[in-house]
């Protein structure tokens, strides 16, 4: 059986009692290195599960899928993912191959970004399709997410922006030589992601996003508890001037609020609130949304 | 502390690690009762817990939060929700209730049908906002879900449909008298829930919805596993003829499929087909998107 294991969001803890039993049942345990970043090592992983695990990066899930699943129609095998095996990075290609080798699957699911993110009070009814945004060089700036932004605006909608990480980075220089030498992790902040935002309204000018206008929600290390987790929310403005340390450690996460806006919603988040009193200002007079304390 | 912890979508086993600490530490645990249900019994989540649980149906949540966090300040105290504590039903007015009794709070997420639906092979990226499908009586057929399939659609998005569940109903007459006698529970079938989407088509007429046009997934006891999780898809003529017992117990969930369908989409569900051919031929004659597999 080919176990595909989501670990959810946060450390060793977030593992689900059934994902735990398939991993202490596995003769091999991989570790899916890439489509995002625990809060943990890999050591404390291992301590905890008692289990040594094998690290797969995006090659080796890419382009080997067959040394994973290699003996899984006899004996168990777990590939460990952040967050949900179906989340922002599907496991289609390793399914449909096992499928092809007619290795059984199992998915254990867990939580993440993608539905977690309630966790800022936003409805989740409420949000249309995610978008992704990537980090502008000087010569590219894919702007594709700004369109989705604006179909999800169009109708009111809350969009949840999943913001760029870069690990195993190979600088000009080093990939041209062949030296498998990786830069340091970046991962996009939400002020650096608010000013791409902003650069691409100012190129469009569609009037969907407004520096002054425009409520947002900034959250980091979703599901970490009150030591990590943090939500800041409140103009793009506000949260691009806002000091980036006041966001928490990465990963960050971003939403923009949608004119559907319910009252609730607007009082569940006024505690974290850059500027309490701009947040319900703007709900109050471009949402029409007063918050039910007031 | 008050912990509002994830139950995830099957059983017992689904609790992370972090979720059993926080109910072994609690004095009280709730089991919230309504929201969604479970694949096991009360008694069964004691016995692997070690600990009694309070089933806390609509009324105690929605009126006695008071008693629920009472001593939270000073003691642990659990509420158990199916899913995720911020899936379909949030539970932000018991957090600004604790909030506004100074009792921290700490959320336990979890998989919930809003991301776990992705194990349909659909990307969760291309899914618009979600709608719930309500139970139609003869007098009473509310159809604003259809106006948001229909934005949806009209995006080229898919559109997740919550089926609708009845549990602690009266009869008129048990109301009227006062009676605290309950209905057996009820859950919507997809062709039951298939049926109501193409009347109000008829009624509308928009063309967001052809029986032999669109293509939907239905997935039944998501997260459950082979022994019990049925995926089945097609078009919607081909749902709602399909025998109800071959989708497996509830509960049932519906995906319209969107135009913005991936060839890797149209393979990983069509071993699922109620009819390959159809499957196929539709994704590629009506959705323009040839599996990768022909």
């Amino acid at each position: 059986m080919l176990y595909i294991i989501g670990l959810g969001l946060c450390d060793e803890k977030d593992i689900t009692m059934r994902g735990l039993e398939a991993v202490k049942s596995s003769s091999r345990v991989y570790l899916e290195a890439y489509t995002s970043i625990l809060m943990v090592q890999k050591e404390r992983l291992e301590a905890f599960y008692g289990k040594d695990l094998i690290l797969a990066d995006r090659d080796m899930v890419e382009t080997e899928s067959d040394e994973i699943l290699r003996d899984a129609d006899t004996q168990d095998v777990s590939l460990l993912v952040v967050g949900d095996p179906f989340g922002a990075t599907t496991h289609t290609d390793m399914i449909l191959r096992a499928r092809a080798l007619k290795i059984p699957t199992r998915i254990i699911h867990n939580a993440s970004i993608m539905n977690a993110i309630g966790a800022c009070g936003l409805a989740l009814y409420n949000f249309g399709q995610s978008v992704s945004l990537v980090f502008f060089t000087e010569t590219w700036k894919p702007d594709s997410f700004y369109d989705r932004i604006k179909e999800n605006a169009d109708l009111g909608l809350h969009t949840l922006v999943l913001l760029d990480i870069k690990v195993k980075e190979q600088s000009e220089e080093n990939l041209a030589r062949g030296r498998k030498i990786y830069e340091p992790p970046r991962y996009m902040t939400i002020p650096q992601a608010v000013s791409q935002l902003i650069e691409i309204e100012a190129l469009r000018q569609s009037g969907t996003l407004s520096a002054e206008k425009t409520l947002a929600v900034g959250m980091s290390r979703v599901g970490g508890g009150d030591e990590h987790q943090r939500i800041v929310c409140g103009t793009l403005a506000e949260l691009q001037a806002h000091p980036v340390d006041a966001f928490g450690e990465p990963l960050h996460s971003l939403v923009i609020v949608g004119k559907r806006l319910h009252p609730l919603e607007v009082e569940f988040a006024e505690d974290f609130a850059v500027n309490r009193g701009t947040w319900q200002g703007v709900a109050e007079s471009v949402y029409g949304c007063a918050s039910s304390q007031q």
